[in-house]
């Protein structure tokens, strides 16, 4: 059995306990978390100072760096997204629906937990307590990969939260991280279908596409945003602007995002007019087809072919031109990566239309895509934003980190 | 682009417009396929008797020989199961959800298909049909992959279902048949990506080990069936007696059929002396740990290692002891496949404390395992019986053949 077999037995077995926890007991395990986390953290800055370190030595960019580092403020956070994970309703127990069958039987569908959550990620060590809070609170346990970069400040959150879980008198393997950070402990994982229920990658698309291909346990695939925003002729102008600027400036380097607008012809000239000078306030970059290109001059530049499946996560914008909405939603369609996608119009049957037929996690009419996370749809924290169609679509709560299972009470009933 | 590329892009292309079908259309379908087959089924039973003679040439078993067997009554059966799942409610369109958000933001969640479905299976002509259907009636396109064994039954109902799909002006692409049968066919199948939404293997063990095993796309994994009946010490033997039957020989080939019975030492002279005479006018060969074979002297044989995890399908039980319910239930959860599992008892909190920890899609009191499956849990019909805690657990009727898509109202909203 190698180590890591032996960690998901571990896990596995610990997931049996943890499964049969109620919502005190695992929101008083959470309190005790926040609590060490606080005062434990000049262990964890000073682990976080090694890797940074190590990181700077290494020539790592000043946004990765940036992503690294922790300071007191962002531990300060950390700690309130736990507090925030424990005032969630906990979804383990609830019977969703529970009927008596013809022949006496009362056959229920109770909510359970997954059981072993595996998560593969980068150089984030927020993610750390993050994910590890959100496995608690839904009863999973879960198997932490993070990146070899902030390896020694996941190792002290890690032992942080393990010595708090014993506090609560849970077991420590309700965390555990995965102390082998090469390329192959990640791919092990990927094939501990033993003992891994899910494994969700979270990071960039590179990353993700790799687990999909590679992975045999099942996997759920989170945050790949090539975004649209498709501006009608029947759009409000100003409002179209307004709501470009926020979905590409806002917050470029996230997932929600916008990638590309795709304008429709008869109102191009108008649209650009008005919202270029907006986004040239943010030096956005323009990548246009021809017609747009034409029309803006040298405040663009011509896209390439690659432009128009481009997850750019930058103050860059793709601008392409249709001749009408049913041009825009194949595009879309053959484009998108079924995240969040917008039309803006005052056109009634548009709108419906373009809601019925998009492809996506998310489907807006007026409004901005940055919308799409947890937090905004009112379901608290996430764990990400699924951009499959299998098992959860969308920003994943609490409810989409369980499963369930059919509960038969029966008096001895047998089948003819 | 290969052969199978071609035919996911079309059928992913149906799926657009076959999601956006309301359900009279997809009933009006399914009722012209129904008609179209019963016209049509000397075409079927001619085709169908080629693949028989083929397969008696071949030297296929009996038993396979009866599964691929068609026959009027077989059809008549077929014809039926399509009236089934056009009186079945569409679960598409439906809103789970729906919130106005404090910034006025209208976000609602709406069950939509999962798109294209891909079914791998063996010779069993029937579930061509079956799956056809509740893959058209949930608004998803299927592309079929059947054994070759059943290659030109295979071929005869998807034209006859195709023909159909032209006439109620659907696109005849929403079903369809893998032409290539190899096994290079299936490994493509499995990784079409692009295409491909949900895969679901149906058929023995080793099919679906080998594609849970080897496909990039989502996986359902459907009935791996290890179930076992727990007889505690305080059952009423009469009971467990008459259920350990019904599990055991009602229907052995089933994945429902119980393949390993836990009896509480305690109890296990009684119920042994109770329960084997009656097994044995089945001609039950019972696998027995030592403890029990003490017990059953010549009417057993003595269980090997492997026989703790075997899925017989067959008219053989293992037959082991145990000190008490735990036991029973760490040896359920250590060699069960998350099937079905039963306690016999009268005991309220073993009862539920069963209910609480075994790990399986369906959990039962006092009841044979033989329920599991969509028509007894009042599903209607039924894709499957995932095996899985990812995406559905349990019978897999319509809405577990479904996803959700967000749909968000605005006003022009944007995200501070």
């Amino acid at each position: 059995m190698t180590v890591l077999e032996q960690q998901g037995r571990q896990a596995k077995k610990a997931s049996r306990i943890l499964a049969a926890a109620g919502e005190t007991k695992k929101n008083q395990a959470l309190r005790m978390m926040a609590e060490r986390l606080d005062k434990e953290r000049e262990r964890w800055l000073a682990a976080n100072a090694e890797d940074v370190a190590a990181a700077k030595e290494n020539g790592m960019s000043r946004a990765m760096l940036d992503r690294l580092t922790l300071t007191d403020q962002r531990i300060d956070g950390i700690i309130a997204s736990i507090h925030q994970i424990i005032a969630l309703r906990d979804p383990i127990g609830t019977v969703t629906k529970m009927e008596k069958r013809p022949n006496g039987l009362i056959i229920g569908r109770r909510r359970v937990p997954l059981g072993v959550i595996a998560i593969i990620y980068e150089a984030r060590p927020n993610v750390t307590v993050d994910a590890a809070a959100l496995c608690l609170k839904s009863g999973n346990t879960c198997i932490l990969r993070g990146g070899k970069e902030a390896f020694h400040s996941n190792k002290a959150a890690v032992e942080i939260m393990r010595e708090a879980l014993v506090q609560a008198e849970l077991p420590m393997d309700c965390v555990s991280l995965v102390a082998d950070t090469s390329r192959e402990s990640a791919n092990e994982l990927m094939h501990l279908n033993e003992y891994v229920d899910v494994l969700i990658p979270r990071g960039g698309a590179g990353l993700i596409r790799a687990v999909a291909k590679n992975a045999s346990v099942p996997v759920i695939r989170t945050g790949e945003g090539v975004c649209h925003i498709y501006v009608d002729k029947e759009a409000d102008l100003d409002m179209a602007a307004r709501v470009l600027m926020n979905a590409k400036c806002s917050r470029p380097s996230v997932c929600n995002a916008v990638e590309c607008v795709l304008i429709h012809e008869e109102i191009e000239e108008a649209f650009l007019q008005k919202v270029v000078p907006m986004l040239k306030t943010k030096q956005v970059e323009l990548r246009c087809d021809s017609q747009a290109l034409a029309l803006v001059g040298s405040q663009g530049v011509a896209a390439a072919e690659e432009d128009w499946d481009a997850e750019y996560d930058d103050y860059i914008l793709a601008v392409r031109t249709v001749k009408d909405m049913e041009e825009a939603i194949e595009f879309i369609n053959e484009h998108g990566t079924g995240h969040s996608e917008s039309i803006l119009t005052a056109n009634y049957f548009k709108a419906q239309h373009f809601l019925d037929v998009v492809d996506a996690a998310a489907v807006y009419v007026n409004a901005s895509t940055r919308f799409t996370d947890g937090g905004e749809f009112g379901l608290g924290a996430e764990i990400g934003i699924s951009t499959q169609k299998m098992h959860a679509r969308g920003p994943m709560g609490l409810e989409e980190l369980t499963t369930s299972k059919y509960v038969i009470y029966g008096e001895g009933q047998i089948r003819e």
